[in-house]
């Protein structure tokens, strides 16, 4: 049995694990947050009190640090005494705090794949280029580690592996399907932070199709989907972590990502990307001045996290899971819808936030009771999927199931 | 009588200077270039050479100036005894260059007006911010200051001028177009400075109308005209600084500027403006520092010289100029049209910089001969128009007038 969490990042999405980790503080302990700006920590506190959000009277503190810095880390959580890190900061700490929980023997759980500033959607398995290789340290120190753990990835490998515990005898394809069917009302805006969001479309789309890596481009391979609740919408084959490790667990099968984009979407990104506005590299302007294009792409764009308070409309993010079943092929759909509007009066932030905080809490619960302290590093489709998936429906996070018969029901 | 001559900027349009002033560097005498970096100028003067372009064999020698350095720009004034002053440095050193030709006492030539690098489209008229109070000095110490001797502003001016003294009474409307139907293969890609180009386009759009400035937005007033040899073309009510001293020397005539866009380029922009990467205000980025976007976009954007060898097609900027003769409306439409191939093959640049590089030689060269050395400030419609375009069609530029009658013929 586990206790106190430390929360890493103050975001849109920290904002979210906050609020949840507040609401089950009697199961969690003592909780703490820390970012680079401190300031941040604690107006996302003020928000958990001014909610009431906190279950039982307890511990929520403020703290800065640079997250990068492995040592710092360590200390923070040796002074705080936590034995659960949810690491919800920028992609660009991952391996560092991850490094810091392994010195100190806690629990770790991200949402994300570590990313290095200045390289870009690196060879296939992602995974394989950064946490992968921690698997055995790991295992040895007994460490928990859960990668990727938001909604996707994370919820959508839940899903999978809910297909083939409870559906399927094998699974041949996968496709994941993202639809944001929500509108913010800005001329433009990421859902999250725009260098990530970025970052994930100006490289090589991979897809692991016929047993081996598609290499594909953004907006080269498009296809319409029929969704429950936002009905039909127009996604794009896209690059996403669950794909890496989906792949290397469901060797067989076909795994697709499909994100979903407006036309207006489209045109940005194409003007930005065509101009060289979304570049990871420097470039130097007429005065000397050495910049990156993409961070000063992300300094114009809304704070993802302003968008909550006016977003209106659902998102839709769902599994299509093909297989046989006694011998007959079979088709399985996993599903959650959320609201953003809901999401924003429940912890105030928008939808996109919610579903990607919510998790990674579900996560942390199961690790406290012990269902998910697997004591090695894992990704989310290697643990039991239904006690995750009851226990989003729990709070907050409900997912359904069309079931091979075409019956459709929740969780 | 002045001679030898000193060019400030190493750009596009510098190129073209550089080449006109060699080839006519029997009545201008020594020629020198500086700008920044000397390295520019050095690759200008190489390429006039390679060109065989001194007239008579001469002086051009290379210097590295910071031209915002009065002290600096007067000093090499004195240091290399030039008597006329050819400023295509950027709008941002205008006013310093100005103070240094009148505290040595030269003549002066620009071809935009004056800008303060955190300012944008300042209150009308723009001459009024910065050149025009140096009037009087100029008048009292007998220097020669042409302002606004490009093609627009320049050529365009001297237009109205040519069409008033030789075709009408008095002018009712003015309504200059510049179409460039040329193409230069880049995705996006602006034909002068960037920085200079987009800030023309981000603020109010100053037209003189009903004898007062009317204020519009970019791209909300378009209109189709029909042209000399490019056809139909869309342009746009835009701000421009020819608008401001044609106002005040034919306040009763309506001055409207209009620029030719493609869709592309509005879609660009639009982009670009909405998402505030076109501003000249820093911002910071999450890692604090501090970037003014436009700096940005100009650094990754191609240079407008770079354009020139694959530029193909063709310009037309011509003034539509009406009022009355003989107690009659009268129309008369006064324009040229250029190629950008030929402007590449005579001087290695294309058509934009030619047509804006040509015109302040020619200048140069009225100056000289003394028909414009008039020991004041002027703009170049307040000077005799005939000998200015009659020397501009010896030396590259032709220009055409279409008569009230509606006969097309060469000036």
């Amino acid at each position: 049995m586990k206790k106190n969490v430390l929360i890493i990042g103050a975001g849109g999405v920290a904002q979210v694990v906050a609020h949840k980790c507040a609401q089950h503080n009697d199961i969690l302990g003592d909780l703490h947050i820390a970012s680079r700006t401190r300031a941040k920590c604690d107006a996302i506190i003020a928000s958990v009190h001014e909610k009431g959000a906190m279950k039982v009277p307890g511990t929520f503190q403020a703290h800065a640090v640079n997250a990068m810095d492995t040592a710092a880390v360590a200390d923070l959580i040796r002074q705080t005494g936590v034995q659960i890190v949810i690491n919800v900061g920028s992609a660009f700490v991952n391996k560092y705090v991850l490094d810091a929980c392994i010195e100190t023997g806690v629990a770790y759980i991200d949402t994300a794949i570590h990313e290095e500033p200045d390289r870009i959607c690196e060879a296939p398995p992602w995974y394989g280029n950064y946490e992968w290789k921690k698997r055995d340290l790991c295992a040895e120190k007994g460490v928990t580690a859960i990668l990727g753990a938001g909604f996707d990835p994370g919820v959508v490998n839940a899903y999978v592996r809910f297909a083939a515990d409870e559906y399927l005898d094998s699974v041949t394809s996968v496709d994941i399907v993202d639809i944001n069917a929500g509108s913010h009302g800005k001329y433009f805006a990421t859902n999250f932070d725009p260098e990530i969001n970025f970052r994930e479309f100006t490289g090589t789309v991979y897809s692991w199709q016929g047993g081996k890596w598609q290499e594909n481009k953004m907006f080269e391979v498009g296809r319409e989907w029929d969704l429950p609740v936002v009905g039909k919408q127009k996604a794009y084959l896209s690059g996403h972590d669950e794909v890496h490790s989906l792949s290397a667990n469901y060797p067989d099968a076909d795994i697709r990502f499909w994100m979903g984009f407006g036309d207006h979407y489209i045109n940005v990104f194409t003007v930005l990307k065509n101009l060289g506005l979304l570049s990871e590299q420097p470039v130097k302007t007429a005065e000397g001045q050495e910049v990156i294009p993409l961070k000063v792409v992300k300094a114009v764009l809304p704070d993802p996290a302003s968008l909550a308070p006016g977003y209106t409309g659902k998102t839709c993010i769902g599994d299509f899971v093909k297989g046989t079943k006694d011998g007959k092929e079979a088709e399985v759909f996993v599903y959650n819808v959320a609201d953003h509007k809901e999401a924003y009066e429940e912890v105030g932030s928008q939808g996109i936030s919610y579903t990607a905080g919510v998790p990674p809490v579900a996560a942390a619960l199961l690790i406290a009771q012990g269902t998910w302290d697997v004591k090695k590093m894992a990704n989310v489709e290697e643990l039991p999927a239904r006690p995750f998936l009851e226990l989003l429906g729990r709070i907050g996070l409900p997912s359904r199931v069309v079931t091979p018969e075409g019956e459709d029901k929740p969780i």
